[in-house]
């Protein structure tokens, strides 16, 4: 086995999730993420906690999705996770697209019935992270090889390091009132950060980890935004995506291709017209776009939004948390003729910070 | 995907487990047996029915279990287990040698401490089958091809005309006091079944069924046992083994190859040195030995008995019934210079019933 694997199992289990001696632990992971899964069993095994794993395959949910027309909380896996301590969650794909032929409004259905596991399973300790497995590697347009090196590198790192960069751009958004995010001419909008706290991505519950992010007031977002770099959405790619905001609501969307999955996703719930999330890129590991939002949004010359669903962290006492069944991140690149302004002040100009040498105000 | 897998599906959620809306349902598979999991997501879609997948991957179990030293029972594992309807539990192996560096006395102490969760999931629709993967070709010395013929008419079949075939012998052996069981030389072994009820699997539990079965009365086996068919426990081949009985107990044993692992099972507790089943193989739709006990159990022309657990259904009122962490089935060949006694009367001469035509008394 690469010893890399067995690396990334250890900073899962000591940095992502504090495992502990008699934890009950869950391990989700498709059949091409099952080496992870296999060093992930020897590490729960070596501290005395009690493994469970559940096959996370894109093949059998198509199946089932396809086959159903109504959807319920399934109680035996609510029963499972509330009785467990530690959940684990390892991507890898057989087949990028495998779910592209899923009615994404069943898909929608399917994930409000299973809002109340998703929200056990968040109040959990718990961490999703990235196995390199061939069809990740051909959707980023890599061999398996050179998109193993770039998941290894982005995943096995000093979290420590990380963690002390980006406090320096935490430091800036906390006590924000107002942000304004400006990319060429198709990209110009303000919204109030006004008391919602900024937090810093090094790690723990994703890997790679990687950004600052916070939530927006959710009435505040005012402008419009091209996200110009595609969006993969229940095997689909959405491009161009186009959304104009008015009083925090999307009120005109686009897309160049597959725009009913965007439609379908605005749709979902009156949340999901909203955004529950502003982040900012920084790992300048993560030095290509790989079609994978675990990666791509914590780029170093990005930002990113989610329209749907707040963390619950990221909103002040007092301030309303935008709620939703989806929670659906887009990129915009911030490498040429960007800048972001905090409180009237330039505090990033085309990916570099002020914090950072060669800033020039 | 080879139409005899959703047929096998369907076989699963109509005869074995009688799937109902609403049914919260445990897929349990591992990588190996991916395919069928994905025909029977379909078909719990289908019906209106919830499933969650578990994986049952030997390298992962592997390394758990040789990095651990203590285990007790993972309550949320038995939490999903208590609000589950059916439990359908798919074979598969990548390598059916993986777990042949695990010691076998760790092997015991983690069945020992999931024994909770197995006496569960036998309180449940339940149902065991076999998916044919490459690696269990391999060990029943077949292509992938022929075996996969081989599997697909030994479970896919009119399980309703095996149920009528088989009550012939479970009118013979319900009421028996005595049955007595020889082959050559070496095997002369009799015991009471006085008041223990014989079942006829027809398919329900196990797929393939294809025997009648019952319990001996724990202290009443006499006698010697050569099981001439070897035994694969925990990824390792046992040979030749045979087994003195006294009392019902077993008072000497040897193999001629891995007798440790024999020992091991021996030494699990009380019960696992007293028989818990008494199985005639009937199903003469296998026929060859596939080194595969959910098949080799169910041959024509065998009979097999189990030290350790006995199956409560098999044990008349206020009878005893043998209890322990194991149950090992072993196999003896009656196809040739053997026969079956019951109450002094020849049942079963060289493989050949005394209901079938050809039976010389």
């Amino acid at each position: 086995m690469d010893p890399r694997i067995r690396e990334h199992a250890e900073i899962i289990a000591n940095h992502s999730v504090d495992l502990q001696e008699g934890d009950n632990v869950v391990i989700s992971a498709p059949p091409a993420g099952q080496d992870l899964a296999v060093a992930l069993h020897e590490v729960v095994g070596d501290r005395g906690a009690n493994p469970v794993a559940l096959t996370r395959d894109a093949r059998a949910q198509r199946a089932y999705l396809r086959a159903s027309d109504e959807f319920e909380t399934p109680e035996h896996t609510l029963a499972l996770i509330e009785e467990t301590d530690v959940y684990v969650a390892i991507r890898a794909d057989t087949n990028v697209t495998e779910t592209s032929d899923v009615d994404p409004e069943v898909n929608a259905e399917y994930s409000q019935a299973n809002q109340p596991i998703l929200n056990e399973r968040l109040s959990k300790r718990w961490c999703l992270t990235q196995y390199p497995a061939p069809a990740n590697a051909q959707l980023a347009e890599m061999s398996t090889e050179a998109y193993e090196n770039f998941v290894w590198d982005a995943v096995n790192k000093d979290w420590d390091a990380v963690r002390e960069h980006q406090a320096q751009m935490v430091e800036i958004l906390d006590p924000a009132d107002e942000i304004r995010i400006v990319s060429g001419d198709t990209t110009d909008v303000r919204m109030s950060l006004d008391g919602n706290p900024t937090l810093n991505d090094y790690g723990e519950h994703n890997l790679p980890g990687g950004e600052v992010f916070t939530a927006p007031v959710p009435d505040s977002v005012e402008g419009e935004v091209l996200f110009d770099k595609p969006l993969y959405h229940q095997g689909r790619e959405v491009t161009d995506v186009y959304l104009t905001f008015e009083g925090g609501e999307v009120v005109d969307h686009e897309a160049a291709k597959n725009e009913d999955v965007l439609t379908e996703v605005l749709e979902t719930d009156d949340g999901a017209r909203r955004l529950g999330e502003l982040g900012i890129g920084m790992n300048r590991d993560i030095d290509r776009f790989t079609y994978n939002m675990l990666f791509d949004e914590k780029m170093g010359d990005t930002v990113h939004m989610a329209v749907g669903r707040a963390y619950e962290d990221t909103v002040g006492e007092g301030n309303e948390q935008n709620d939703s069944a989806v929670h659906v991140d887009m990129i915009v690149d911030m490498s040429e003729d960007s800048y972001i302004e905090v409180d009237g002040e330039i505090v990033q100009r085309d990916g570099t910070f002020r914090f950072e040498d060669g800033f020039e105000g």
